[in-house]
C-alpha cells in the first residue's frame, strides 16, 4: 500500500463531498483558480523554463517544445477558459426525467458526477486548468498524473490551483501523482477511479485501452473520409474535401482517405489533385483513381488502414454510396465521415448506416469539435459506443441516480393476488434538494 | 480464426443493417417472434425436456430446476414479453437535441443502437426471447452465450426466434455460441462487440467484469441498506424494513444491512426484532444493537460486507445520518439504500451524499426494478457510474451519433483573422431522414 494509492482512495471518499456542494461555492472556488493563476504568473513560467531546459538538453522536437511552453498568452486563456466554466450551467441536481409509480410514490432520475476522474496526459500542461475547473464544476474529484517532460509546469499549476482551492472545497478530492510506475496503481484501481480520460497520442491512449478494466474516454485514432457522391455539388466537394485535409492535417478530425464515386470521378479528380498539389500533399491511389491525378503514386493495402496526420493523402473509386459506406464502416476509426451529395436518399442512407461518432453532410471533417459544436469546454473525443460519443463536454462527466420519494410504501402490497397497479405516469415534477 | 470469430464479425456487420431498418419491419418481426413461439410449445417443452432429464441426473437443485423448467406458463409470459416489446416507441433515429452552429449548418444528435451486445447467462431461458426482442427493436444485433444446463432450450428457443425473422430482418446479426471456450473468444472480440450484458450469479458477473476490455453493464453484487433515522416515522419504518428484508431475501435489491439512529434504537429495535422472529430471520447485531434484539448473534467484521441474500440480517446502530451514509458508501455496493426520516435536512443529505444508483426515502428497497420503474422490460440492474445506471430498459441500448448538415461550409472561414463567429443557437428541428 503506497501513500499514492492512500491518497486516491481519500480523494475518492473525498469527492463525494465535492458531489453535494452548492453552485455558488463551486463557482466561488473557480473564480480563486483564475485569481491564483493570475497572481502566480512569474512561478508557472519560471517552473516551464526548467522544463523547457530540460527539453532542449534532451533534443525535444520543435513541436513538441510549442505544445510545452507556456507564456503570459497561454496563462490568459487558461484563465478565460475557467471563466468560460463559471458562466456553464451547473449539471448536479438535475431532475432528468419522473414518473409517479403510485399516489404518493414519485421516482426522479437525478443527475449527479461519475465520481474520481483519472487524467493521464502527454505534455500540454494547459490540461490541468481546463479538467481541473470541468471536473470541480460538475463535482468529480480528479487523479492527474502528466507526462515527464512537464513535471515543474504541471506540480506548479497543480499546486497553485489546489491550493486556491482549499479553503472553499475539499481539496484533497484532487491528486496529482508523478511517478511513472504510479500510472500502473491508476490503471489498476478500478474499484475507486469511475472514468479515466487520457489525452495524448494514438498510442498512449490504445497501451491505457489495453491495460485497465476501467471505462476509457476518448479515441484511439482518427481514420476520417470524405466521400464525393454521384450527385455532389463539385463546388461544394472540392471546397470541402481541402479543407478537410489541409486545414490542420496533424489532428484526429483531419481526412486521411477520399472516396469518389466513379460517374464523377473524371469531372472532379482533376482539379482536386491540382488543388491538392498546391497544398504539397502527396496522393496515393488506387488504380481506378490513378490516371486523374497526375505525380500520384500507387496506394498499398495499408494505406486505407492508416491515419497520416499529415500532408499526405489516400483516394479510392466506388461505385455506389453503399460501397463508400461499406469502406467506412470496415477501414475508418468510426470518429467522423462526410458525404458530399445533394441527393436525398444518398445522404439518408449515409446518415443510417455510416456507424461514427460524426456523421457530416456538405461540411469539412474538421468541425468535429467540442468548441466547434457549442460544448464550451471539452473533455475529449470519445469513439466509445456507450456513455458519450463525439466530442464531448462537461456532460459526459456526469451521470445519474434514482431517488424514489414514498410515504412508507412496500413491495409486497404490488405483487401477487390483488395486487395494487403501478400508474407509471410521467409528468414533469422536480425534485429540489439542494 | 475458428467459425464462431467469423459468425460474430459477420454478426456485426449485419446488424449495421438493422441499424437502419424502419419500425414497421421491425415490429412485423417481433410479431413473427410472438407467434413462432406459440406454434412451437412442444418443440421447446420437449427440448426444456432433455435439459431437465440431465439436470436431475446431475443432481441439479430445485431452485435452479424450476428456474430451468419451462411450461406453457413461461412460454405465454415470454410470448406477452415480445408483444409488449412491439408496443414500445421505436427508440432509434430519434433527435435528442439540435443547434445551429450557423446559418445552414445545424448539428443534430441522433439516438442509435449501439451495434453488437453480447449476453451471457446462466440456465433461464426467458432471456433468450427477452434480449433478442428488445435489442431487435432497438437496432442491436446479439451473441448469445447461455449456460451448459440450458443448452437444448437455448438452441431450440433460438432458432424458433431467429428463423421466424430470417424473411424479414437480417438474421444473422443474432448468433449463439454454445462451447465454453467460446467464452473467452466473446470476452476478447473487443473491436468487435460493443457491450456485454452477463446475467447471472456475482462470481459469475465479477468474472466476466475481470476477463474483459469489453464495457459490462450490470451489478456483481446486491449490498443494500434501509437507514431509520432519529426522525422516521417508526410505524414507516417497521413496515419497510420488514418489506425490503423478507418480501424476496434471495434477491440483488433485499435489503442485507439494517442501520438504525442510536435515538430510536431503544423504540424502534425491540419490536423490529419480533417482525423478523416471526419471518425466521437470523439478525446478527453490533454491540450497541445487540441489547435490544433478544435472540441475535453478535455480527463480525465480515457481515458488513457479506450480501446474505437469505434470512439474515445485520444491525448496527449509528449516531448521526452522516456516519449512516459514511457506512453505507464504504460497505454497500451502491445498487439501491434507503432512508426512513420525515426530517427534510436528513433526506437532502441522504439524498445528495449516498453514492448509489438507486436512494429511497421512505420506500422499500424491494422497489428496484424495471418493471416497478416504469421501463417495460429490464435489461438488467447496473452499478456502473458511466452510460446506464440502477434499472435499466432498452434506453441502455442506445448510444447517439452527431449529424452536421451543411451547404459546403470549411473550418477555414472559421479560424484565425476575420472568422466567422459561431451562433450555437439551440433549437427544436427534428431530422426526418427514414
Amino acid at each position: 500500500m503506497t501513500d499514492v494509492v492512500s491518497d486516491i482512495r481519500n480523494a475518492k471518499a473525498e469527492s463525494r463531498k465535492l458531489a453535494a456542494l452548492p453552485t455558488d461555492i463551486k463557482d466561488a472556488a473557480l473564480m480563486a483558480m483564475a485569481e491564483a493563476l493570475d497572481v502566480s504568473r512569474s512561478l508557472i513560467i519560471e517552473a516551464n523554463a526548467k522544463d523547457l531546459e530540460n527539453a532542449r538538453s534532451e533534443g525535444l522536437g520543435k513541436v513538441m517544445l510549442k505544445r510545452l511552453a507556456v507564456d503570459d498568452a497561454k496563462i490568459d486563456g487558461m484563465i478565460a477558459g475557467i471563466r468560460s466554466v463559471v458562466a456553464l450551467k451547473d449539471p448536479v441536481g438535475d431532475t432528468m426525467s419522473a414518473m409517479d409509480l403510485d399516489d404518493g410514490l414519485t421516482l426522479y432520475q437525478i443527475s449527479c458526477p461519475i465520481g474520481l476522474i483519472g487524467v493521464i496526459f502527454e505534455s500540454r500542461p494547459d490540461v490541468v486548468p481546463q479538467i481541473m475547473s470541468l471536473c470541480l464544476k460538475s463535482g468529480n474529484g480528479v487523479v492527474f498524473k502528466g507526462g515527464r517532460e512537464a513535471t515543474e509546469t504541471n506540480r506548479c499549476l497543480f499546486t497553485v490551483l489546489r491550493d486556491a482551492v482549499s479553503n472553499i472545497v475539499p481539496a484533497s478530492s484532487f491528486v496529482m501523482i508523478e511517478t511513472r510506475e504510479d500510472v500502473n496503481t491508476i490503471l489498476s484501481l478500478n474499484d475507486c477511479i469511475d472514468l479515466l480520460i487520457p489525452r495524448g497520442s494514438n498510442e498512449f491512449v490504445r497501451f491505457i485501452q489495453q491495460n485497465t478494466s476501467i471505462p476509457v474516454l476518448g479515441h484511439a485514432a482518427g481514420i476520417c473520409h470524405v466521400y464525393v457522391d454521384s450527385d455532389a455539388d463539385l463546388g461544394k466537394a472540392w471546397e470541402v474535401t481541402l479543407d478537410s485535409k489541409i486545414q490542420y492535417p496533424a489532428v484526429c478530425n483531419a481526412m486521411e482517405t477520399l472516396l469518389v464515386n466513379r460517374r464523377v470521378a473524371d469531372r472532379f479528380l482533376p482539379k482536386m489533385n491540382q488543388m491538392l498539389r498546391e497544398h504539397n500533399v502527396e496522393v496515393r491511389c488506387d488504380p481506378m483513381s490513378l490516371p486523374f491525378m497526375e505525380g500520384a503514386v500507387e496506394a498499398s493495402e495499408d494505406d486505407w488502414d492508416t491515419e497520416y496526420n499529415d500532408y499526405i493523402l489516400s483516394v479510392k473509386v466506388v461505385s455506389t454510396v453503399e460501397e463508400a459506406v461499406g469502406f467506412i464502416n470496415t477501414h475508418g476509426s468510426h470518429h467522423t465521415d462526410a458525404i458530399i451529395t445533394e441527393n436525398p436518399q444518398n445522404m439518408s442512407y449515409f446518415i443510417n448506416n455510416v456507424d461514427s461518432a460524426d456523421v457530416f453532410v456538405n461540411a469539412s471533417t474538421r468541425f468535429a469539435d467540442g468548441f466547434r459544436f457549442g460544448k464550451g469546454a471539452e473533455v475529449g473525443i470519445s469513439t466509445n459506443k456507450i456513455h458519450s460519443r463525439g466530442p464531448v463536454g462537461m456532460e459526459g462527466l456526469m451521470i445519474y441516480k434514482y431517488v424514489l420519494m414514498g410515504g412508507g410504501q412496500v413491495v409486497k402490497d404490488y405483487v401477487g393476488d390483488g395486487a395494487r397497479p403501478f400508474k407509471h405516469i410521467s409528468n414533469d415534477k422536480r425534485l429540489e434538494v439542494r
